[in-house]
């Protein structure tokens, strides 16, 4: 399967699903700026005309896109891997979890917080209806390794979400005590070390390529 | 089943589930000013401490929430109904449109441009940002009649999502004919012109209760 991915964007969750199930997928970057893709400077909206990443070429040809919808994809690909759920209740819970994080954090949150083109006003707005999302979760995290019962694409997901708090100076994880335990200690597994070293000097190679063509 | 809602909110959108499935659920309004139970004046936050519908109290009182777990878990509930995926890459595609909808749209641009409060530089940021996917959704419904190859619990997300044009005037439907076809089709729909009658009815009621006690 080819991924394409941003250093550090949601993609990586799903690099850190296929580290979790010893897959050796295509990773294919895609300048955040430009929408290249840096293997062959074609147009990545012709790939997905949204221009998002993670975008995942399935080994039929199949486009698949949405965040939420690859990580799905691919734990159901590796059930040996254990990083979905089980039918029934445990899956509606992932699914209330990846949705969580997408709508209220991601997206509610984090995009407007870490753009560069939104005004000041529309950061202070996000800001002050979004943090209450972060008491809730640090709340949930309180007490709880996991967001299920056992490490699932939820918490890569999430993981890389909290990730972007060091890019958004407001944020300061010490006023969540139960979130910031939690980044700590699942930044020490291996799957997400890997993927959080290797995406970071593509980040460091992204922000010196932006500057050198400044 | 228990649905807490608020009229012509995305919790339509499980209404939609349940009128498609025959099923009769409890519903329970949530004012979406005071998000107090309308039936025993409650605190919903006692529910839900995000205070978002819909949630839903499934038989063994168990709370789900977030509108893309509820529907996928209501649409698994009666497959009679046909309102789901068959697992593998369908299942998938119906995550994928949840997930499109419920962040580019719902999260990304709705909320911004319903919000009450957000000023005006956060709608212009809004809109800016947010009319290209419209023309992306535009382009993927052109001579398709559901999202998927059969009406599924995306199709009631997507049109109770894109009944909120009427309440945001800057987006006109007649810029995006495919849309506005996929809606007025889909509103024909007995599940839908029912929930869309009675929700109507019930907004209009709240908008009345608000008034008298402004």
């Amino acid at each position: 399967m080819d991924l394409y991915f941003s250093p550090l964007a949601c993609s990586m969750a799903t690099r850190i699903a296929f580290y979790e199930a010893g897959y050796e997928a295509n990773y294919l970057e895609v300048d955040a700026k430009t929408k290249r893709v840096e293997a062959d400077g074609t147009d990545f909206f012709s790939v997905n005309p949204l221009g998002l990443v993670p975008t995942l070429r399935i080994d039929d040809g199949t486009i698949l896109t949405e965040n939420a919808a690859i990580l799905q994809y691919v734990a159901e690909q590796f059930p040996d891997a254990g990083i979905g759920a089980r039918a029934g209740i445990e899956r509606a819970r992932l699914q209330q979890w990846l949705c969580f994080i997408g709508t209220e954090l991601h997206k509610g949150l984090f995009v407007p917080l870490l753009s560069k083109t939104a005004p000041a006003e529309v950061k202070a707005w996000t800001l002050e209806k979004g943090l209450s999302r972060l008491d809730y979760l640090d709340g949930t995290l309180k007490g709880r390794e996991f967001l299920l019962d056992h490490f699932s694409v939820a918490d890569a997901y999430l993981f890389t979400v909290i990730n972007w708090t060091m890019a958004t100076p407001p944020i300061d994880l010490a006023k969540w005590p139960h979130i910031k335990v939690y980044y700590d200690r699942t930044r020490a597994r291996p799957s997400i070390a890997r993927a959080l070293a290797e995406e970071f000097s593509l980040y460091k190679a992204e922000l010196a390529r932006h500057k050198a063509a400044a």
